[in-house]
């Protein structure tokens, strides 16, 4: 399945146009990010909390504690949302009424359910570090078992979801394209640094490591979308 | 009154010394960002949606059409949560465990209001833009009554706010100091490109403008919570 089905939640009733339910396009969106926003509700109280993410095939993977509210509710089954934003531009138009963002979106709908079983809690963890620092698992020191006691991991499983995507120069009333006022586009990107050593490693010589070395010159979120 | 109240909403069950009510901390992280992610409630349907934003004095103005789904909620009182969040870093640990963000988040909970009085109205959008892009407002061609007509403008009073905030290096495990493993932090930053010109400007010679080329040079979000 290429697309996903178009649901009374999922469907873009303002600028259609703008509107993906293209599995590609879902996925690619999602793979960029580091950070998503979850949504939830206890009675009509809502709640959004930003979150660490990986997607791992047609899942979307969070953890944290096992006293995390949030992490709780998901495992007993909560309808929650999950949105992944990157801001790609600043749309400077000619009028107030046209300015906007370039920027491409994806909010999931679903329900999630609890890894229990320790082995594919492990890999579900390790697909987290993978999607937040990658190769970094390869690097560190082990999990142990009291920290996997005190970890809890949900799986989402990506059903229905959709994408929105703005790209592009402004649109202009056509009246407006004759008036001498500037109009275009201002790329913005989310990008990293160099990296900052613990001051606790001292003088011990231990080198800048290959995650995080490739990750400080190609991290990237944003400003493609121009 | 400097500090929000705690209320159960807004009360940080984990880790609550990341958490802050204070006033001036939660508008400096407001003021810094675009972009939001509203959540909202249709039954027990959680819906979380990005959005541009400003803060003006103790109030968020959100904006949009009046075909907007959540603005019509909003404007009906609904409850909302609003989010803004900005990511500092990534904190390279020795564990996976401790591997972490750095970032600096806000939620406001609360109910809004329609703006309705035509000159409160244009007040408020004339607001929007200078958040989005400051100094805009005196460059572009005025709103027409039915760009104003078409648009509805909400204000949620921030009553009920708290930051969350991580910064600086990785805490690991006393024992895990002694390991020959490379931590520390990547910082990482939202900041604006060059302009990018409308094609459609063509030839005319229009120059960017103040509020373009300011933005393109200062622009930041992120990176100081290293």
């Amino acid at each position: 399945m290429t697309e996903f089905p178009r649901t009374p939640r999922t469907s873009i009733r303002r600028l259609p146009k703008r509107g993906s339910y293209d599995r590609d396009t879902v996925y690619s969106i999602l793979d960029e990010g580091v950070l998503c926003h979850v949504g939830f509700a206890e009675r009509d109280q809502p709640f959004v909390i930003p979150m660490a993410y990986a997607r791992r095939g047609d899942e979307i993977l969070l953890h944290g504690s096992i006293g995390s509210r949030l992490l709780r509710a998901v495992a007993a089954g909560t309808e929650i949302a999950i949105a992944v934003t990157h801001l790609d531009g600043i749309v400077v138009a000619r009028s107030a009424f046209h300015s906007s963002m370039n920027y491409r979106s994806v909010i999931v709908f679903g329900r999630g359910r609890e890894i229990e079983e320790p082995e594919e809690r492990k890999q579900a963890l390790d697909a987290l570090v993978e999607h937040l620092i990658p190769g970094r698992n390869a690097e560190v020191r082990p999990m142990t078992d009291e920290e996997m006691r005190v970890t809890r991991v949900v799986s989402v499983p990506i059903g229905e979801a959709v994408a929105k995507i703005r790209t592009g120069p402004p649109i202009d009333d056509e009246a407006d394209y004759q008036l001498p006022i500037w109009a275009g586009v201002l790329p913005v990107s989310m990008t990293a640094g160099a990296p900052l050593a613990d001051p606790r490693l001292g003088d011990s010589g231990v080198a800048v490591p290959a995650s995080v070395r490739t990750m400080s010159t190609s991290f990237r979120a944003g400003g493609v979308g121009d």
